[in-house]
């Protein structure tokens, strides 16, 4: 018998057609498809632990999930057992052996998230599942002003409750927008994310891009800590969660 | 009564859905569509011209059509009234009033297309409707040595069949492969193209980059002038029909 080892496997996906990353009782998500595809290769039920639970629509490509299976090939005939086996809206793009104590979430020291903005007139039939389509002009500079006063550690609560317990402060690394032609994209590293925290600062952050809030009045918000006080949140086919840091990672790249 | 005016417009879409551009007895086409939005509009039967018949699967950011129609009010308005009633995957981005004598086919001077691969172990969940996957490496610089017997005037028969009568003659003006991390891209322009030109020359150059075909094979391809002598044409959903040029475009770039 071979030992079952622990896994760790770097996602992609497109969400549009996912009720969100987290298994549910109906429904298609993508922990559901993965552990569906797991099963068939182990033969028996295999859980899959992941780095963050993205909502329905939220697209992915670097999301981190871990399991523990008994495989006797080679790593690479796993990774290819698992594609196989996953509809073309998954794909395992990385996977390595990792220490059994390894937990996608609890081990991860950050987050980044993109979100893209298609500023101008038209929407696009291309690009229509990946990017939210804003027709007026936005002003780019006041967004990226009004950005950096998330940066640090503050208490978040105006921009997303907790996945879990009460605590709401989160410590934001890096924030801002650039411009590649009528892409905007907003890219975003923190600590961790309270529910809905990325969509509800770039909703917030694109009414400042229209004028419709002074860049002042995001540090207003924040300093509230109320909910009711920032804007709705962008809707979840412009966001996509590209990675998730863990120390051993940072080590890695130290050794390099 | 407002007389007819002839209108040019510039149209995206996404070909996964369609059996190609040109309206067929059924199913579901791009002319089919945009037919039907403009009927809805007009009230009457519009025949559409357009630029370039573009096959099942394959995209267009710059097809261009023309039509004759009666509107009273402003460009902008018809411009919207065509989007608000067209599918998500076909985009009005342009719509500019043209002389009478405008045909999107016969007044061009230019059309220039887009190939994408993707060269990495893994397909890409994200992009799998843009972009071809090949897993193996390839040769970039080998396959721009290819490219390079292609420019000129030359006879095409071993790429492609011509879409009505017999001349196999055409005269590219542009090809060549850029590298953007593992994104491999073809650009192309010619005067016009045969029917599955491009995708032919890709299919092929891509053996070259495989090691299959030697860089000095393509041009001795070329030269036989035998279809049967290229590669399978690579498949359709990495295409993408980007500009077609007027002589009116040139005029206006000059000056400006």
């Amino acid at each position: 018998m071979t030992p079952p080892q622990r896994y760790r496997a770097t996602v992609e996906y497109d969400g549009t057609d996912f009720l969100g990353y987290q298994i549910q009782t109906t429904g298609r998500t993508v922990q559901g498809e993965i552990e569906k595809s797991l099963q068939k290769i182990a033969g028996a039920a295999v859980r899959i632990d992941g780095a963050g639970r993205t909502d329905a629509g939220v697209h992915a490509t670097g999301q981190v999930i871990a399991f523990n299976v008994a495989w006797k090939h080679a790593l690479i005939d796993l990774q290819q057992a698992l594609n196989a086996n996953l509809p073309r809206d998954i794909v395992i793009t990385d996977l390595k052996t990792v220490n059994i104590d390894f937990h996608p979430r609890f081990s991860a020291v950050s987050r980044s998230y993109q979100y893209t903005v298609l500023n101008r007139p038209w929407p696009s039939a291309l690009e229509r599942r990946h990017v939210y389509h804003v027709k007026e002009p936005v002003a780019v500079a006041a967004m990226n002003d009004a950005s950096r006063c998330l940066l640090g550690s503050h208490n978040f609560a105006s921009f997303g409750k907790p996945p879990q317990g009460e605590v709401t402060i989160r410590e934001v690394m890096q924030a801002g927008w650039s411009q590649h032609g009528d892409r905007l994209v907003f890219m975003i590293t923190a600590n961790a994310f309270l529910y809905r925290m990325v969509r509800t600062i770039v909703g917030t952050l694109l009414e400042v891009g229209r004028g419709r809030l002074a860049v002042e009045e995001v540090g207003q918000i924040l300093e509230a800590r109320d909910l009711t006080r920032s804007a709705a949140p962008a809707p979840a086919h412009g966001l996509c969660l590209v990675r998730v840091t863990y120390p051993e990672d940072a080590q890695a790249e130290i050794a390099c």
